[in-house]
């Protein structure tokens, strides 16, 4: 799993700055051609939803702002919020250690949750590890 | 992608209990047996890492109260902290929408990347779209 590129990278110092272009082209993308996106509240911090892309849709999510996944049911770009109206609209995008996972920042309109709730981690264990609770109703 | 089970949750009421074990059955993952975990500091809500679980891992991580994720490189169970000492107790576990990722809550001892920072998302996209730069140094 390990990519050299991002190997290298390791030991350079704070500030340093490198070609977004080069650094795109060396992301591990799995034999699906994707790459998990982890999308967080840039106000807030919850964690709101893990989703996709492949590398036309982290170009397209940089070009336009507006995160934009691919939608492994429906084999298609998903523009978040095109049919809902809830957009998440890019504050920050930043790649991990091993160049296989990306987390964003956004502002969220509206829900993140296809349910209607606000983030889509709404199945939350007890302390006693014995149940599963549902958080927040569906819209 | 959609699990017939937890299509069947997103209409329960908040509050709705579910035993444990049997939303773990549910559980969606991939075809080498795993499924993604974003881990975050349960106290800053910064995103530490990103990383997997298989079912075992998952149970392991749930009976220790120690986060124990899936090495693809390895091949084998990896206690957070093991070698390093930075080890992550785990104070919140949710599952999204889908049951296909896993969050994670934490208290984080040091650091929480390989390389000494304080998490794996150090390499940011500036605001120009121009380059990617290196946030904190390596130990």
């Amino acid at each position: 799993m390990k990519n050299r590129y991002f190997q290298l990278l390791e030991q350079r110092p704070s500030g340093d700055l490198l070609p977004l272009g080069e650094v795109i082209e060396n992301l591990v993308f799995n034999d699906q051609g994707l790459i998990p996106v982890i999308t967080q509240d840039a106000t807030s911090k919850d964690v709101l939803m893990m989703a996709w892309m492949n590398l036309s849709a982290l170009k397209k999510t940089l070009a336009t702002g507006r995160m934009t996944y691919w939608s492994r049911s429906r084999n298609a770009f998903w523009v978040k919020g095109e049919s809902s109206g809830h957009t998440q609209a890019l504050v920050q995008i930043s790649f991990d250690c091993d160049g296989d996972a990306i987390l964003c920042q956004v502002n969220q309109q509206g829900a993140a949750c296809h349910t209607g709730r606000a983030n889509c981690f709404y199945l939350k264990v007890d302390g006693h590890n014995q149940h599963v609770q549902v958080i927040g109703d569906s819209a």
